[in-house]
């Protein structure tokens, strides 16, 4: 694994760049991603390009020894450019305009902007595609941020009604797949379908979810234009984007396909402020984040690219300016974080950023310098990991244990009709991701497609659209399966599958969801150690009542080598179903301390501690440490050598 | 009573229409409801009528057996139309035009619509205006709905300059009614007057009123036109609205005298969600519903009608799709509320809706079948009530107790002019309401109009503004009087009036507020076993201080047969008030255990137990009953024979 | 000090304004405010003056001896006059346009209306600008009030530009302030640059500073057109407006610097509902106010003017009609506030308002009479307290002990910029005040470049922006000094200076703050008596670590006569602070029992007794109290002479 930074030269006088690149690879740092704001600087006027500054801060990095990863800047668009087109912007579902002044001002569909986009991206790649610094090339930055995918302008809609008519042929074929019949809400051609925002109360979720696909769809597409220029132009070298944490708002299996490498910019502490975690949690964790924050997004964008290649390309180093509150992490948090996407086999950790701005929006977001030059803390830590990731090299392949399959248009169902308060299917695998880390095992977030060769066990904690090609592939699985509620209840265009709830499902589990039910907090239906909340799938069914409630309620069924969980996937009674699963499929379990969390991977077997306190390794992880003591102390680490 | 159900045979193919026909029938219905949101399937282009689809329809149902209420389907005009006139949507206090993709997308006061709307009700009735099958009509559905009262638009703007022309005459009368001199509001002309929305701050309040009734009377005439149609074509048969929960945005008193039958849309559960209960009733009542919300609006609607003509015609069976959470009703409460909704008087009781639709906005509300035709749990409730209602036969003349007296306008203060958070006239008359029904009292809910013979008592929970009239009528009024916070505070345009509060009201209590507070939660007067909460008048007055606090402030005056409740009615202060009444009015009473509620006819006692645990009935009550027993099980009801 | 009230004349008939007036002056009254929302009557139509009840109203009040304060009328432009100008609206910031129909209806940088503003006023001035009987003027009402301040129309844009450019120069002085390179965000012209609303993510904080900055300026020259009309016409009257609680945003001590008095709107009891108290003080003070809001502004708005003459015009008399609660005062709170105003140094304490308006939307608005004309309460302590005022005469200057240091720009950096949730430099400043007064100390609010000579101590409590000349002026002071959290860490442009914070204070403190932290509720780093919660500073110094927590942090610095308080200055931490740099500085201070506060002018120390119940006056003021016992009933106070 390889440690980088992110660095912005243009932000920097000139005769600072080449001593902060010596300092990067003093500190061990061999890669550095620049250029990816930088386009008012690229090209301050129209076609009037400006390459100098550019050129030098790649030949000064590239002489330190930097690989140079290169972003596409089309994440910001110069003032000129969106005067010129000032219908480019993208539009809110209110209806506002989201115009020029931070940074993503545009709309995905609008076409002049990407001609705009692949002009730009093609004068980079022409002056640069060979460069031998460059060794990576990152497309855009961080789409969807700042909730951007959606947008509700003229040009959405008009592309919009191009891509219904792609996909469903005739109007009539939509008018019946959506159930347009129910309100009148019949179309007589896609020239009369509108984008579902401003009606008087919600649009078809169909109508919706078609949306969601198309803007989706918009953005792979939108990246594929850049991608292929890339290709074209810097041959051999990889296409990467950066992925967010907690961000389902495209289809990144559907964006993986088409990069070389899928990274993501990982915050744990700014993640744990402002997503759904329970207050005791963000209490508890403040200066770590939640123990799963980091290795469930390793976990799941492993699974994104073509080939299982990743890595961390924005590393929190520090406090960042960008949640509710903004704790510093705890000392040993950035080695922490920094080892743990090793042990999930990233190929890159990459700090954000180099040297904390003193100016705009992100002055208050640390980096591994602080403005001044002098070291902040992070840099300490990057100094201090890198000779141990060098150490360790090669790991070894990750143990297999568990496939966790999500979905994007899973989440894309349950926002569209969440039917109980905050009911998320990424929340709920999430949940079910801690469920299984709490064991000990390791786990693989999958797209519905991927092989599910070698696993002990197949977990779908809510997918609600599930092909016929995966129920086959889960009847043929061995291993144990756990079902998760609202699994198979919706068909591609979200309405009821003929044969109800699970779907296709019922091949590999003979029962019918009859009736569902939502629940506010604090309905429990309880049972021995655990509680059925949130949500219940009534079934009519000949298999087991695995967990019955005192009340008569079933949380979970079991028949065979299947367990349908009719219950919210969250908490202890999904910690309950999945180590029944575990033992049942045989698997090595260990129990994990609160706050503790293990990685097995051919070579090695990490444990790294969560807690603000010192906790002692499990006894099922015998001898002494290569690196680290038995007793972990707070936010410490240990690696043991696999026998 | 009759049981019926609301069936969209264009949702489903024609060879499905005659067993679920069949199938109605043989569970014991015999009304059924039709049409009112099939416009795009009668006329789906301009002037092409489609009827063949729908005479089949009512052919066979007709053929079954079944009785039809036939809706008009106004409230979702199809695209082609509102393409034809985009300024036809209403606009919400935003500015935000609210478009097609939903339903009731159509601002009442548009003239164009208004005469579409009158050809295709003239289309309807003129084809089936004298088919025997048809014995009642709906107009519309759900007036109001989505907050669709109240539009912001131009078509709206301009009809209320000439309702306001109308209403004052001269502007000169209008600045001075409504006081425009302060901050210099003051108009030249009613072309000058604007909507009361998108100010700096809150608009005057007799703006907002006036607002507000113009809002009212806007419904109320377009109700009328395709009433007066409906009875030109359809000559014996009776005209229905179905109105809803917990909803005063127009006036239902003049609604009703314009129907021959008030109906409502009966959803405990999503009511107990969605409105203002507290978190202890929400977790208590989830899967029943606060025990006073069907009875309060059963009370509420049958003194809405022209005479006391009602019924249910969408009543819960299953989880709805609506509310935040959704839980499914808890066994025994579908019958539970058919039964109640007898007590009251209702003619029928109607199940929304016969089959579950699998797509579009409702595919999660639960129907008497599953979506695949599947008896769901309501059907078989309506099976064993049917038997039941039938042996009950006419349950004889409600027994009259009190008279809790309501007018919309009272509301429409509140709404404007809270003064304290979250106080609403609506609101205390329902916790009036459940004051009485713990007292075990029968409750006509009437219009301030309404006569006052044969009542015990007389309530008026919180009623600013009062007639002369009304006042004379209390003031000969021999029963126990119970006047409630802020009556009479204000002259019909929300100003306060010379004499002030309680105005007119001092011809029946002599005594003035002169002062008024609004007290946040947690502030208390305690007295012994009630504290006054949320709200204080403070009186001079030779009346008699019936409830002191501890600090002196006085709860509760009493004069003659008169209470001035000078806190808010709610909670323990109301019912010792409410118990103290009755009492002097020689009313028995039955004190309810929590959750039971009793409801006396001239033949019967109905008893009902809305708690999730089995409760005997009072002993008040002698004898065994003809349905049920004397111990209740949860969600259990019990019926004796009066003697 | 003087009593007045305020009066509309045009709301009542002119028969009962002679009878009013002898009333007031009866009440001890000898000051009224008059006509500041008078413009419909005065010009009724566009160049139509009604002058003759204007000229009559104030005959009738000179007649009774009364000193007239008359308000230009320009914050409620007439309706003729609007429809004249559409656009001279203010626009929010989400681009929605504030309309007619109540009040501050216009942009402050609009020319058309800054005409018509003069032109009002000048007409005003000229027929009553020598008037015997008008002895000040009030410009416009309440600047800011209803969000007023920031306007995002095309006029406060064209003017923002040409604001930017005067101050900048260049539009790359500009880039280069604002670090307009990060993100590509950089201008090629002034004319490029839009307002900061709208934007994707937030903008730029620069350019929010930026806009604050301007939108104050615009605030203040409209004000200026009108104070040199009204010193041109009406010679040797004071110019005065009206500020408000808790409301920074315009710079009030920039407006100052052009009035003769800065007055004051003074409304404990909404402001405690409806501004950042905890729920503990809104029950406690729930008819009292916390004790230290009304003291907070008098101390504040006395540094404001151009030489410390101040006063309340608006003074609450009993509820109000604006807050989410209203509930009514304790009695004998109208007294205490009004002798704390005098014990602050007030001019005027004038009660808003005579006679409760009937009408519109202030009708729930207590006056000092109520609709009916009959006394209120208030009245009744007006009466009670005038004799008093004029019993202790002139109380002498104030005792000088602490200063401490606010400027407006420093919460506008933590509004644009908060960091943590809920951070605010004026509530800071708030926290901190009340530490202060805890120890029974006197305090002056003080703008930056005020002198710090004659105290004993000056308080920075979060002055992220700190000049080079108050660095200076600090160094050079003897007393303590206390500096906060974030104080000089950010430049005029809100970017990160060179030297890292505390800036310029670092040649008062020899430290550098490395690394900040923002805390969330919950979260606290537990000393001995104190905490550190909300924000950490963690410093390179010398300095000595006066408050370290358990766990190593440090919450408070000392150096020399110098104390860095490196958490949030709120609650327990900043009372230990606040107690040690009192005691250091020699102050005799007093432990004040919970809700008493004690004030020390030349002749006299006050103490009020802000509970609702009975305590004793704490044993450092001596002997018998010239008003008052030593045990002060609730609302109750004292007064001693001063040895």
């Amino acid at each position: 694994m390889r440690l980088g930074t992110c660095y912005y030269p243009e932000h920097w006088p000139q005769d600072m760049w080449a001593d902060d690149a010596r300092r990067m690879v003093e500190a061990g740092l061999s890669r550095v991603r620049i250029g990816e704001f930088a386009w008012s600087r690229i090209e301050p006027e129209p076609a009037r390009f400006e390459w100098e500054w550019l050129d030098q801060a790649i030949e000064v990095l590239h002489a330190a020894g930097l690989g140079i990863i290169l972003g596409t800047p089309t994440a910001t668009p110069p003032k000129w450019l969106c005067d010129k087109m000032p219908d480019m912007f993208a539009v809110d579902a209110d209806g506002k305009v989201r115009g020029f002044g931070s940074r993503r001002h545009y709309c995905f569909s609008h076409l002049g902007y990407r001609e705009e986009a692949a002009r730009i991206t093609r004068a980079l790649a022409g002056r640069y595609g060979e460069h031998p610094a460059i060794i990576m090339w990152q497309t855009d930055n961080e789409y969807g941020c700042h909730d951007t995918v959606h947008s509700f302008s003229d040009s959405a809609r008009d592309a919009f009604r191009l891509w219904l008519a792609d996909r469903y042929g005739t109007v009539e074929a939509l008018n019946e797949a959506w159930g347009n019949v129910f309100w009148s809400m019949e179309y007589r051609s896609f020239e009369e379908i509108d984008l579902p925002n401003l009606t008087v109360t919600e649009a078809n979720p169909s109508h919706w979810l078609a949306f969601r696909r198309f803007s989706s769809d918009q953005v792979v597409s939108f990246d594929k234009a850049q991608a292929d220029i890339l290709r074209e132009l810097s041959p051999g070298r990889d296409v990467m984007h950066n992925a967010m944490g907690f961000y389902p708002d495209f289809d990144h299996h559907d964006l993986g396909k088409q990069l070389d490498v899928v990274m993501w910019d990982s915050y744990p502490l700014g993640f744990l402020e402002m997503y759904a975690f329970s207050e005791a949690d963000r209490h508890d964790y403040v200066r770590q984040g939640h123990p799963d924050i980091a290795a469930f997004h390793h976990d799941l964008y492993r699974g994104c690219g073509k080939n299982g290649r990743w890595g961390v390309i924005e590393q929190q180093p520090g406090p960042v300016n960008w949640a509710r509150n903004n704790p510093a992490p705890l000392p040993g948090m950035v080695r922490l974080w920094t080892l743990e996407a090793m042990a999930h086999g990233a190929e890159l950790v990459s700090y954000f950023r180099w040297r904390q701005a003193p100016f705009a929006q992100e002055q208050m977001h640390a980096g591994l310098l602080r403005p001044d030059g002098e070291a902040a803390p992070g840099l300490k830590e990057a100094q201090q990991v890198a000779p141990e990731v060098e150490r360790l090299g090669d790991i070894g392949a990750p143990v297999k244990d568990a496939a966790l399959v999500f979905s994007y248009p899973s989440e894309w169902v349950t926002a569209t009709q969440p039917q109980g308060e905050g009911l998320s299917a990424l929340w709920a695998a999430f949940y079910t991701y801690t469920a299984l880390r709490k064991q000990g095992l390791n786990v693989d977030i999958v797209a519905p497609s991927a092989s599910l060769d070698g696993y002990a066990m197949a977990v779908l904690p809510c997918a609600p659209i599930v092909s016929g090609e995966l129920a086959e592939r889960l009847k043929a699985f061995r291993g144990q399966i756990i079902i998760g509620p609202r699994s198979g209840s919706k068909t591609d265009d979200l309405t009821i599958p003929p044969e109800l709830a699970p779907g296709k499902l019922q091949w590999v589990f003979d029962g019918k969801v009859t009736r569902s039910e939502s629940l506010r907090a604090g309905i429990e239906h309880q049972g021995e150690g655990w509680a059925g909340r949130r949500w219940l799938d009534h079934l009519e069914t000949d298999a087991d009542a695995e967990l019955v409630a005192g009340d008569g309620t079933v949380a979970c069924w079991k028949q065979g080598n299947v367990r349908y969980c009719a219950t919210w996937p969250e908490g202890d009674v999904i910690d309950v179903i999945v180590a029944r699963a575990a033992e049942d499929a045989g698997l090595e379990t260990v129990k994990m301390p609160e706050g503790l969390r293990i990685r097995k991977s051919g070579e090695f077997a990490f444990v790294f501690n969560y807690r603000n306190e010192a906790r002692a390794v499990p006894d099922a992880l015998c001898g002494e440490p290569m690196i680290g003591e038995r007793i972990l102390p707070a936010a410490g680490l240990a690696v043991f050598a696999r026998g």
